[in-house]
């Protein structure tokens, strides 16, 4: 993060006419996005761009989610037909929705708005082998960056995580035990909605995984293959992409946060340019979110994905840096200081 | 509230594709809001219009804040201009700006967006005499009302509160604790941020106004007479005014918080159409809000006024009523359910 821009951004909020620090957390946030940026003020987050990457898991099989795994693909063609919440809050927000297929089990029809990039039909099982080659776990990674670098030469001054996938809350809770050290217990929730017997399940089908495999979180790849998805290291891509240019990236819930795991791991200073849209009802978010030293701007019970609460926090900041931009100072504006 | 409105809205946020109870607060917002317009979906938040009203306070006398008085009417040209906070946040949101005059102490030069509709130059200073006359304090709730129909007239579908008032954070703890049955030091906040004496200072100022008057919480305009402001009075009109047009209204931080106060101890059932923007910083918010039985929307350390936690809540709560009319069903969809 650039220091300079930072201090520029401080000194400005201090001139501006409103008591200093009285617009909290939107302050800092607004000085984190001048550091991000290399300037200040930095530049607005529009127009803003969410990709939604969707992938299968072959962990379904063992019984995590009460949702059939056909429903990955719906939900598809339900963000290409512009009927998913995602897509309302993107009308709202104005954002543009972009959906990925990194790792679909069967393939989604073309339509406006999907970028076919399958890198595999779902993962495999983590529970009995790890879920992906090194090499595939990779190109879902390189399908992030190259989705984001398209989206960014498209002119989008903001990137945010959107993702689906049938059971993908499983190997996020089982990347973000691998990543911060915290248990399956405190990293495992009930996701779209189980009952306490499927969740205690849930549980020792992330512990198991996670004693198969041993995976080293100084080994971000390795940590992904095993008890990754597809779509959370397209997401990891995605976010080093926007970290490297400079972009900031607005990070949805879980499956999101364990994917920004993953880019911190790969490149610490990436965590610069994320901000953390909303607090998910996932205990995993949350684990994540303090490992990386993130806020949550918003805190709404939300655990729905596709990208909902990034989108929905857009609005808040763009406030934040509209600020930097547009208010007048007490000189300017002939405002008497205390 | 309409009963069947709100059936129909939980029942359709039910059918929508996306697992049930996954939007959190917003399922519950978006019920409410069906409740308050009495049909499903309610109309979208949109246009929307805040109405900043400005007033002076007498108890200023007393050293409350360590702001001059005139910054009030400084920062109502400034609002005018468009360079302050609440301007910046509205374009962000697509909200409308109009400013009242209901009680600036120095006449505001006319503008575009000013309401000039003084009531009384400033109020009495409440540690020594009543702040206003029932009079007073009834033209002022009267100008709210006027100024809601006016902007509802226009074709607002939704009422944001914004407020401007060197030391109103005084008055306000005052109407909070006469209002609640709380005391004055769990309802006396720093304001725009003042050190631990003044603090204390302020403390018992608040603690002397209702000492003096012990108003009535059955009397809510004798409450406003006694130790309220000419502004905190308007937006209770305002507020009343829009419940009984059924519009929702988004209340911004503690002054609006103060104002509902004696909106719902007028007509109770005007909570329903109520929407706690933001939890602001300052103490009596929580106290008020609760007693009100209202859940905020964002927390952002923020305790700015002039509307502008309301005006940054506006596009959630419009994401929140764009749900009940976009979001294909599962029906509709071709997705399967669970």
């Amino acid at each position: 993060a650039d220091q300079p821009a930072m201090a520029a951004a401080r000194e400005l909020q201090g001139r501006l006419t409103k008591p200093a620090g009285s617009l909290g957390a939107l302050e800092e946030l607004s000085v984190r996005l001048a550091g991000v940026a290399g300037t200040c003020p930095p530049p607005l987050p529009a127009p803003a761009a969410v990709a939604v990457f969707a992938g299968d898991h072959g962990v379904h099989a063992q019984g995590v989610s009460p949702w059939p795994q056909e429903v990955t693909a719906q939900m598809v063609a339900n963000f290409l037909a512009g009927g998913a919440v995602v897509n309302a809050f993107a009308r709202q927000a104005g954002a543009e929705v972009t959906v990925v297929d990194v790792g679909v089990a069967t393939p989604p029809p073309a339509g406006d708005g999907l970028i076919e990039a399958n890198v595999r039909r779902g993962t495999r099982d983590m529970t009995v082998e790890p879920a992906l080659t090194r090499d595939e776990a990779r190109a879902a990674v390189e399908t992030g960056i190259r989705v984001a670098e398209q989206l960014l030469a498209g002119g989008a001054a903001c990137l945010l995580t959107g993702d689906m996938g049938i059971a993908n809350t499983t190997p996020a809770a089982a990347l973000i035990a691998a990543f911060t050290g915290c248990t399956a217990e405190e990293a495992t929730g009930r996701g779209t909605g189980i009952d306490d017997a499927t969740h205690a399940h849930k549980i020792t089908v992330v512990r198991a995984a996670l004693d198969r495999h041993a995976p080293d979180p100084d080994d971000p790849l390795g940590v992904l293959a095993s008890v990754g998805g597809l779509e959370h290291a397209a997401l990891a891509g995605f976010i080093l992409a926007a970290a490297a240019h400079r972009v900031p990236v607005i990070i949805d819930g879980v499956i999101a946060a364990s994917g920004a795991l993953a880019a911190a791991a790969f490149a610490p200073d990436a965590v610069a340019a994320m901000v953390a849209g909303h607090l998910s009802v996932e205990p995993g978010a949350a684990v994540a979110l303090s490992h990386l030293g993130l806020e949550p701007l918003l805190d709404l019970g939300m655990r729905l994905g596709e990208g909902s609460g990034a989108v929905l926090a857009l609005p808040v900041v763009a406030a934040a840096v509209r600020v930097l931009h547009e208010v007048a100072t007490f000189d300017s504006a002939g405002v008497s200081e205390k």
